[in-house]
């Protein structure tokens, strides 16, 4: 098949408005959200239903063309970018949103890949429900990218990651056969569980188009709080408070450093620092079914004490949700600011909880050593033991004089967060950005049985060459 | 390889007093608990490492001999018992049963699959932690055979299942070789979560050795209450008033039919009705993080408001521990207590919440003009969907003619959950009890897609065979 009749063909699927060619429609699908990977396609295309997706799959698998699909394109990670060659497929499947149906007696809701997250919470909310998956770029980022990465954020400590919010999914297969696994159950053990493969998978197996997702109660109060604290241990301390004294109630626990508050109140407009500085910060989110009152007396009862003993130097309760929004968005808009900064070199890690702070303590040392002009921009969701842990340019450098050290830097971090039993990818995947350095630390065993899956489900290897393998 | 140079190898290994070949000694291991399979095998041995399941297995792989592995011999679907070839190797795994550590800063502990469930979760509770699976086999079940059956029980709505309880895992592949996949991580998604393979496949893929499991504080406070009410669709919208007001806060949420609490007063001792019988009862559990005093009386509130508004006809709350446990003890002893009564054929099955009153209205309806003698015990999880509706033998009819009518009964139920969008095995897994059946459920594309899998991981298919697939 040529390349002008693999074109006709798709467009008889989708409609010739559908499928992009021209260099001015495709670039944005081309380039990353970070700037960092750009690449090329035959063609974008952009299919609406799931027996679009179903057909234009299949079309390609006879073509034996590679297929890249993409969501929101807000990867970190380079997943949702084609590679240079020109010889793959991008889909789209930004027009495959709807939402299919709620069930609030069962708490699900049924929704399709394209789906913005943000329309998804805001949906839920108008059903008085809480869809609780929440992260910085849920604006525009897609449900079918945040299972495909099995999408984390600020609330898994209560509620889980994507991969614990789905319940069932609709794939099309790498053949362009549709998997209908859309099941709304909440126990469900008859067979082997094979959604569970398709999320995480950065769609190397399989093309997620839909959804059965997990709803909870709205919460009748929240609480927010921005504490100073001296150091991430005493942070790690204050979590295991925070959990004798809210249990489950706790949504989020997240720190922030200085230098990370710094760059946001120098680039985002109208940031505030809520508090006096301090070398480190910790913003926490209570919810529960108490009267609102109830939950914030509870909240101040506990930073008074922690102000008395000692394990806080100040603290500030949030009075209301405005505030509480802005103190969230000190929080949310690291990433942002650092953009605005300059370059950065990023590691989305995690650890055991219990070793955040020899983590830190042994990654600062080891790089303030070998590069003792880059800044340290750490934060992250220490509930769940997962830092950002990023390094920024110094201002006077040049971005290649930069970029030179990356896998440098890389080395260091990855080797200590390996030492201690971590992980070099917590939420962001790997993409191609970390394809080949997860070879340093996964068994030849563990790679061989990845293989393998991705065998039996992809035997041709159409499905995002290049990304996870 | 004969049999006889087989046993003498897998003796070199393990120590001859851990290969049983006499019929005395195997024979506990060859019946299971419900006295449905009896199998036969070559010879039962126990391994009492990781180390030494590695060796077993790669002898009987080299010898291309079957493998089935058991934990606490609890399966309801007959998922640990062999064939009646005798040509397999039972592995039992009760003696991996150490608990290798407990990390109570990262909330976790690191167990192997021999550990009794009831073990496990007192050694959390000497923690200062919970471990949250309560199921009514735990004093005898092991933590191996949750995870390969993704148990559920009675806490899933809070909690989740088995799944979603694990972060990491151990296991020995068909080859023999050892997968070490024990991180103890909230977030990692450095590639393709193969722990998910292993978990509910029913050691068809591997043998599951040790595991990092999730550990919770232990909340403050619990208050545990039996409700009086008319109908199951009464329960599920009285469990949507119980979220709205307890939020996460809602533990348990168990429903129970007159007929399976009359089997209970009939047949364990000590059991007591806690309330004037009614059609249908409706335990409840909630805990948080607020004084004794202040969740009992919420509680108290919420069965006040209900008896109000005629949502419940009477209730009762526990008062103290004691009282708790012999309410619980009411809903755990239902299967015992149908086991003395006499033969039952067993439905554990999963609709969407919504469609709980639906599924029983078609389902009694349909069984009682099919078999209008036999008694309906229906009793569950309201909460997750999960029913478990079983027929207890008429009082006065055959075992075998009873039984007769298993596959036409099975049939009428289960064609009513497919319709529903439910399954026919929510948490006992399919084992040889539904291997066969679930063939008119899942779809072809489906099913190949399982035996893709299978073949991915166990080319020579030795693992468990007969069952699941």
């Amino acid at each position: 098949m040529t390349q002008g009749s693999l074109i006709e063909e798709l467009a008889a699927i989708v409609g010739a408005e559908n499928v992009l060619t021209e260099p001015d429609d495709t670039a944005p699908y081309l380039l990353d959200w970070r700037g960092r990977y750009r690449g090329k396609a035959l063609c974008v295309v952009r299919p609406a239903t799931t027996e679009e997706v179903s057909a234009v799959v299949r079309v390609c698998a006879r073509a034996g063309v590679a297929i890249v699909p993409q969501g929101g394109n807000t990867s970190l990670c380079g997943a949702g970018i084609p590679d240079e060659s020109g010889e793959t497929v991008l889909i789209s499947l930004s027009r495959l949103n709807r939402i299919r149906a709620i069930d609030s007696a069962n708490n699900t809701i049924i929704i399709e890949a394209g789906c913005v997250l943000q329309t998804l919470q805001e949906a839920a909310a108008q059903a008085g429900r809480l869809f609780p998956l929440s992260l910085a770029a849920e604006g525009s980022c897609q449900i079918g990218g945040n299972l495909s990465t099995n999408a984390g954020g600020v609330h898994v400590m209560r509620y889980g990651n994507m991969r614990e919010l789905a319940l069932g999914l609709e794939v099309v297969l790498p053949s362009g056969e549709i998997w209908n696994g859309l099941r709304g159950l909440r126990k469900d053990n008859s067979g082997y569980d094979l959604k569970q493969l398709f999320i995480g998978a950065e769609g190397t197996l399989g093309i997620i188009t839909a959804a059965v997702l997990k709803l909870f109660p709205l919460p009748q109060s929240v609480a927010t709080a921005w504490m100073a604290i001296s150091t991430p241990s005493a942070a790690v301390r204050l979590l295991g408070e925070l959990q004798g004294a809210f249990g489950t109630g706790l949504n989020a626990c997240e720190l922030v450093s200085d230098i990370a508050l710094g760059l946001v109140l120098k680039h985002i407009p109208g940031a505030q620092a809520p508090l006096a500085r301090s070398p480190w910060h910790l913003l926490v989110e209570v919810s529960g079914e108490s009267e609102e009152g109830v939950l914030h007396a509870a909240l101040e009862g506990f930073l008074e004490q922690a102000l008395k003993n000692g394990a806080i130097s100040d603290a500030v309760l949030a009075q209301n949700s405005a505030q509480a929004r802005r103190l969230w968005a000190l929080r949310e808009n690291i990433s942002e600011a650092q953009k605005i900064e300059g370059l950065s070199i990023k590691h989305d890690l995690s650890v055991p909880i219990s070793y955040i702070g020899e983590f830190l303590d042994r990654a600062d040392a080891a790089l303030k050593q070998a590069f003792p002009s880059y800044r340290i921009v750490a934060f992250g969701h220490v509930g769940d033991g997962n830092l950002h842990y990023n390094q920024s340019k110094p201002e006077t450098m040049e971005n290649d004089a930069f970029i030179a050290a990356q896998s440098q830097i890389n080395r260091i971090v990855h080797d200590i967060v390996n030492d201690l039993g971590g992980s070099i990818s917590a939420e962001h995947g790997l993409g191609q950005l970390k394809r080949e350095e997860i070879l340093r630390y996964k068994s030849p065993l563990e790679m061989e049985m990845m293989r393998a899956v991705k065998r039996a489900l992809d035997p041709q290897g159409l499905m995002n060459p290049g990304k996870v393998l």
